[in-house]
């Protein structure tokens, strides 16, 4: 066996050798000892979401982030409505594609790659164009790592009157968002793999109890209705899980969520990631490289950085070397300029970080890669 | 730790020790060592089914079995238009509410329950409504293990003019049916956990070239599109999995798909699963019990027996003390009587079932269990 290579991307993650050994075991999703885990885990998420109980549910979905988007889009926008799409890098432009493929009418705000969604742009929109009813928004924008600011954007749909989603997919048990503190707010979901850092299999919801109701017959897919899911819960229990799940991804789930709390929650995850992104970002600019984004934009879930103008560069052979050395990063960019992408988030610390600078170096050095900075292609 | 029960359920099912061995790695999905073992692993999957090189192509898709079902409705039958649905158990009554609530006009062909559908059937239905333009079927009905017989149902549709979707979601890898030989076939759909004993989270379609291609824009919906994942590979290659799957699941698909390989493939493991049911429905019957099929119409994936009429007998107690003897049965009928039901697939062998046989004698007699026979009722 060769050492693994760690894996520094946004999602999969690293994980704890604990959340893996979970993943080991045959199980049946209706045990009767699975049942009360199961029921347990939906209310740890839920307090962790910060939503409040009666007033919020937690509802796991099998399968990828695109998948629990298009539910909460197809459960909370009707057939045929708006949804107000602010969009500034990848993942809006997916969102953008999830509603209008499941016959809803996106609405876009159309924001430079790399700046933020701001409060005033939805208040805008919201305000002139009345029969929109739902305000779908991408917290933490993975593409680019620009986090955008959810208060003042949740403050303006509140104001407007009208309803918000939350796609938190890349940055939830990180980025906080307090579910219990918005009302205007019918969902916010994310995945299992990301901050959380579990396996990849499972989305979550966490949903507004009133709004799930006032939904029923919305979603026009039984596999993607959250509404449903709340009635499955209702009728058999909130320790049935609907249809076969990615089990063993559950079971690791828990383990990580042990971890999670362990570590002290939201704000030490936040903490150790800003403080590994803060290396990768000071590290890679002081090996001469060109951040993507200014400092004060840089998220904590990964830093882009422009690929070095040096014709010795190519991305794949990189990411070959760089893996060679121990550290797996994307073989693509995410960026509409060409980038490369070190994630900052899942089981690893800021001493990783450390090495992985080291080894980008390193790696630059045996490529013969020596025009590192971008601006010199302008000089 | 206490010794694991042994799963005896159709899914997910027991596995090998080196199935479960692959999910305890983290693994990037886009990796450049991940890929062409992808792409081959696609392949693997299209041959089992018999699909046809150029012809056919295997899309896999993350979640469980009643996805890509859904996805393989959406995709094949236009929004608005009629799929007839023969019915005989809890797995047809799933599919009709899936193409409903998808926006499909289900026509359903209502058999008793524990009955199979007939070619005759569907040749009937087919004549009296030109109209239909879908025949979608559940080959191995989990709920009853009555295995519908698809060679004549196939043909009643193919000189019909119309087209096939078969739900071998339960049976595939076991029950066979040779997509190269079923040109009116669109897909068969399957799921990674039952016959092919590898673990949940991934379904899979082997569905036709031409019709997906006639089929864009049908699904309404991006992420159960099968359509786009067919554009998706030819854009991105073979390699290229759409959004992040239970990657796990996939790595232990492939061991999976070696095992099954090495035991002789479909006949083989047609031929082991057959004698395990064989061995549950007599062995079952010895001990008095009913069985809830006749013997000519059991099919190899579960047995359902009915439940003692002894007031003694209640199904969780049962289902307690049968797990503490090493055997965990499902704790829930699938019939519209109350049954009990043991699962014969999964890397569980002859043995393993005269010991199930055995135990559930021996559970029978602590909890003072004495009149099995379900016609004892009436007498």
């Amino acid at each position: 066996m060769t050492q693994k290579p760690l894996l520094l991307i946004p999602g999969p993650v690293q994980t704890d050798p604990r959340v893996k050994a979970a993943m080991a075991q045959d199980l049946a999703p209706w045990d009767n000892e699975i049942r009360p885990r199961y029921a347990a885990l939906r209310e740890r998420v839920r307090v962790i979401a910060g939503g409040r109980e009666g007033e919020h549910v937690c509802l796991p979905l099998q399968g990828c982030g695109h998948f629990i988007v298009e539910a909460a889009l197809r459960t909370f926008v009707p057939p045929g409505a708006k949804v107000l799409i602010p969009n500034n890098g990848n993942y809006g432009v997916r969102m953008i594609r999830l509603a209008r493929e499941a016959g809803r009418i996106p609405v876009p705000i159309e924001i430079p790659e790399g700046q933020v969604a701001t409060g005033a742009m939805v208040a805008k929109a919201l305000a002139e164009d009345p029969s929109i009813g739902v305000v779908s928004v991408v917290h933490s924008e993975t593409a680019t790592c620009v986090i955008n600011p959810m208060e003042e954007i949740a403050a303006a749909v509140k104001a407007a009157g009208r309803r918000l989603i939350v796609d938190a997919v890349s940055g939830f048990g990180a980025i906080p968002f307090d579910l219990g503190a918005h009302p205007e707010t019918d969902a916010i979901v994310f995945s299992s793999n990301k901050c959380l850092e579990a396996m990849p299999g499972i989305g979550f919801a966490v949903a507004r109890v009133d709004r799930l109701e006032a939904s029923r017959g919305n979603a026009g897919s039984w596999s993607l209705d959250l509404a449903d899911l709340l009635h499955h819960a209702r009728t058999y229990g909130w320790g049935s899980i609907r249809f076969t799940p990615a089990i063993q991804s559950l079971a690791a789930f828990e383990v990580a969520l042990d971890i999670f709390e362990a570590e002290g929650g939201q704000p030490a995850r936040l903490s150790r990631y800003s403080e590994n992104a803060r290396i990768l970002h000071d590290g890679l600019a002081a090996l001469g490289l060109t951040p993507w984004l200014p400092r004060e934009r840089q998220g904590p879930i990964i830093v882009n950085m422009h690929q070095p103008p040096d014709p010795a560069f190519s991305l794949q052979p990189f990411v070959d070397a760089l893996k060679r050395r121990g550290f797996l990063i994307s073989n693509f960019s995410t960026t509409t300029e060409p980038t490369f992408r070190v994630g900052a988030i899942g089981r690893v610390f800021p001493d990783d970080m450390r090495r992985a600078v080291a080894a980008i170096a390193d790696t630059f050095e045996e490529m013969g890669v020596r025009q590192l900075a971008r601006e010199a292609l302008a000089a």
